[in-house]
């Protein structure tokens, strides 16, 4: 549990970083970066929670994840230069990110006592939606309509989660290990193959 | 009561398959699809419950909803050259569908207790937002800030619902009817006559 | 008390002017003008008392905030050609504005129970999201991620108030006087001597 918790709080913490870089190419101040870097960490998690009217919400009841969100966003200031040339780096944190915070999310909305079709999208949204609400702001195609598989690999691990939980007698630690695996495995491989699912037409 | 649930799941339905044929022009692949079928379908209604507080929302509380949401998508998918051809069709649904969803929209927020002026509101919400949401989310100019007479359509029946309701002995069935009837009326008229309100300047 | 309600139901209506009008380069029609002011209006009060849990909103609860705002949206259409003429009287009532709602913001989230750092956030979101939600919804590039300082400002005068009323006797009223005062400070100097915040790169 503290282990979980330690991570939370790393996750929210590099996805304040990645968050206040994202808009690198454009001409924002500190302000704008600490703002995005904000809005990409708690915006998944507090849509999750406001959806299912669970209050308080994460960031406002525990002080340290907003204590996190800006110590990423003064490292992404002050490191700047150095940061950038970690994309690398980046790209495995913000994989191992959603995966961690699409199972934590199908867990905590199933203790909210909502089916588990309900829950897979609520695991999805809390990894996926801080993203998406930070492109919107910005006025950038959000990440989840882009070609590669993003979204649709957290709903996988959730929707993996729910069935190893509901059909199998595996452990809640062995099931977060497995179903966090799936989706940074199809992610990886998706990126590296360049796999996308079918277009519309 | 039974006829009212099934034309609301239909409604959903058709929500969903017209959210994922709207973004057609742009390369979305079939998890962008459903992603914006389910906004439209269920962000309407979502915001006027989160912005009233009554929990849970709809999609949350009855799964079928989510069911309806699922089938609308899997179908914009698999019947796509199809459906694309029945565009009239789809007019006409989707103007039955801002009329049935606004009036039930008011009757909803009457219920929750708040005044007739935030119902009508409330109303023209619950039946325009979710397209609201998913233009902002897909970059498109907010289908009610469009020419076209829209979402002041749904306005004017909410306000029509209201009034019959506060000041004639009519009976709810037949003010549904003549409400939506006006919603109806007024977005085909404005269409065929190309009518608009004035501009600001 | 009595100045206090009456100061934010005026205030309510600036916004609701200038948000109406502050699409004027798009050819809006007078249901977008009202739309845009409406949600400048409300917007950033009601993402505070959603992100808080806090029911019923404020617009919800009182039904002058709508009266202001329709008032508001009437004044912008009617008067149109002489309010865009006062561009600099805007300017300033929307200073005095955002600093006015800021340290009512800051208020309010004390009273529901948060930490001082979640309610400068809050503070700060009561006077800024609005806009923010209107720029999103018609595909401007959000005030707060332009050049001049706008949302810092407010953010600092949340920040003065909290020190203020942490470290100091200062009475409620004189600290209300004197954060606002900073924060029309900071925002007057800002522009114009042109100061921003250092850019990301």
């Amino acid at each position: 549990m503290n282990l979980q918790y330690t991570l939370e709080l790393f996750g929210t913490f590099v996805f304040a970083i990645s968050g206040a870089l994202a808009i690198q190419d454009k001409e924002h101040d500190w302000f704008g970066a600490g703002f995005t870097g904000f809005v990409t960490a708690i915006g998944g998690g507090s849509l999750r929670d406001m959806i299912l009217g669970s209050y308080p919400l994460v960031w406002v009841g525990d002080i340290y994840f907003l204590y996190s969100i800006i110590a990423g966003t003064v490292a992404a200031i002050v490191f700047y230069r150095y940061i950038i040339t970690l994309r690398k780096t980046f790209f495995l944190f913000d994989t191992f990110g959603i995966a961690f915070f699409t199972v934590l999310g199908v867990e905590k909305s199933l203790s909210l006592g909502v089916r588990p079709e309900i829950a897979a999208i609520m695991g999805m949204f809390s990894a996926v939606m801080g993203g998406v609400i930070r492109d919107t702001l910005t006025n950038e195609t959000p990440v989840i309509f882009r070609k590669e598989i993003y979204a649709t690999a957290c709903l996988a691990g959730a929707v993996c989660y729910l069935l190893l939980d509901l059909f199998t007698d595996i452990t809640r630690n062995a099931n977060l290990l497995v179903s966090a695996g799936i989706i940074i495995a199809i992610r990886l491989v998706a990126v590296k193959y360049r796999l996308s699912l079918p277009e519309l037409k």
